[in-house]
């Protein structure tokens, strides 16, 4: 394990994205990203992933200068192409279109298609927590969720997400799949070789398992059985159908460049289009509190997040393990960028 | 169990609600929700809720003339007060401005506060998608749902429903709720002294359990636990707190009628806002096309309520329970009105 200061993990990140060929405030926007996923402490859709950025830049397979173009708009709806740019990039102005819409009609959904890989969506969905609005964000990958009674990965697991001021508070955050777990928390289940609840999926042969390993190698089932399976048909409508992306399980090859399965579909909303700013913080404070009332045990969604940031804030170092921290030493001395680790 | 005429059916529902009250035009609506839900024949938030709705009005817990009223309104964003209505009429109402919104802003968000049970989504996200528009409807309640690690109801378990046209196809519909089992499909699985699945919630005393019973009498959790947890608490912002209405578990009385805790939301978007009706109608075909052909015995949202409907339209008659028919007889009696069957 090496400590690491977060000053010197986000410059870290900023330096890299430069050398990788993106512009200062892109980079800066990437940096931003990693250190707010990070410092939720969760260990995983967070700095972990930047390897696989990197990697996918140096190879790419990822376009490292998109050009982001609208191709179609009406009122508060926008459709955008993300020209495959990294998901984080494209993500975050795809929120900021949403909002830009949202000043403008109350409401605003931005969809963007030919996507990548967008980490997690907290950082996106509190962009707009943080301004005023609520935040809402959907990612579209490829199937890897099923439904009991019929056999095989049907839709993919959804991942969405939603942060909205809380009057004073820290927002509300809820980052989630529609899966009972995602993707990365059940390879390391499976790693370490866990049991899981048999409700959670299936496997390869279509039965029940409280095997991590054997889940993993067969179907998830969505949250509630046929109720998250049928919110994740929703998430395709809204992202590869309303993007003009590729349709659940299309796949496209384009000339020179593969397109990308991945859309995503952000929402923001006027915290205060219907009062004045002063009552949605009191009623929206008021919420959290009533909630916390009602169960003295009771976490808010972010609750953990935020503790977690505060805390590493307050020792301005993080511990991440030797693997990461090597593979962060191994691009940063191909890319002339320095890693200091005590 | 007694034999009724669907079309008998149906002018019972319009001309009784014509002598409790109501305008011929809100009769009208009231009979087509009551059809249209009684025709998924899941037996439950259909015909056989009209007796409480029968009584409400009889009793005035329920205002029979409501003036709806626009309270607020920012760009696609509206909110109104229901004037304590009956849910169906005032959720009809909050869809049909989405649509309006939409129309206008390709999206629209309609928050209404003072209202009451609204039977169950599906013939408000029809109402849209029938007309071109994506549906989304949420309903807040009281609280009746926990989380584990926390004691006691915490929150709403938020009825929301969905609906999208597909194409020439029927529509996708999801209407569910974000507990693992209704409050009435609980209360039936209580009453046949059932078992239910020991991650469905716990007894009084915050035990797991597998007795219906007992969970009738405890607290249901969210599906995937702190998941449909975190998305009702987003479902309360968007009801309680955008309508202006009372929030979480908020219990106001008012001189001369008791604030209903019930509130509605309603957002609609236009789904050929962003591309032509055609490439929007083969796109989201070609979306139900390939979950068909991903899984054989896959069920798409709605697909079992449009094989009732054929049926039973078909049949041109549904077979209603004794106790049901009895209880409208009983009303028909009272207000005139008669009841047939054979």
């Amino acid at each position: 394990m090496k400590n690491i200061r977060l000053t010197d993990l986000e410059r870290y990140v900023q330096e890299i994205m430069e050398k990788m060929g993106l512009t200062a405030e892109e980079s800066r926007i990437m940096a931003d990203i990693y250190m707010e996923t990070t410092k939720r402490g969760v260990g995983h859709h967070d700095i972990y992933n930047l390897p696989s950025r990197l990697e996918a830049l140096e190879r790419r397979t990822v376009n490292s200068a998109p050009e982001f173009k609208r191709l179609s708009s009406f009122g508060a709806l926008e459709q955008w192409d993300g020209d495959n740019g990294l998901g984080e990039l494209v993500c975050h102005h795809s929120m900021e279109r949403a909002i830009a819409l949202a000043e403008d009609h109350g409401i605003g959904l931005c969809a963007v298609r030919n996507s990548n890989h967008y980490l997690c969506s907290a950082p996106y969905v509190l962009q707009a927590a943080r301004r005023g609005y609520i935040g809402f964000i959907i990612a579209k990958g490829v199937p890897t969720m099923g439904v009991p009674g019929a056999k095989g990965k049907v839709v993919g697991q959804s991942p969405i997400g939603y942060a909205f001021p809380a009057g004073g508070a820290d927002p509300v955050m809820l980052d989630i799949c529609l899966a009972y777990v995602s993707g990365e928390q059940l390879a390391r289940m499976a790693a370490d070789r866990l049991t899981v609840p048999g409700w959670w999926g299936v496997d390869r042969d279509g039965r029940e398992t409280d095997s991590a390993e054997a889940l993993a190698e067969g179907t998830k089932y969505g949250i509630g059985e046929h109720k998250g399976f049928g919110l994740a048909i929703l998430c395709e409508l809204l992202t590869g159908v309303l993007s003009g992306g590729l349709i659940l399980d299309q796949d496209e090859e384009k000339p020179g460049i593969k397109a990308r399965s991945t859309s995503h579909t952000a929402i923001a909303v006027k915290a205060d289009g219907l009062m004045s700013r002063e009552e949605y913080d009191r009623r929206s404070r008021e919420l959290t509190e009533r909630i916390r009332a009602r169960a003295e045990e009771v976490h808010i969604p972010g609750d953990a997040s935020w503790q977690s940031k505060r805390e590493l804030e307050e020792k301005g170092e993080i511990v991440l393990s030797d693997t990461l921290a090597d593979r962060l030493i191994e691009y940063g001395g191909r890319y002339g960028v320095s890693f200091l680790y005590h």
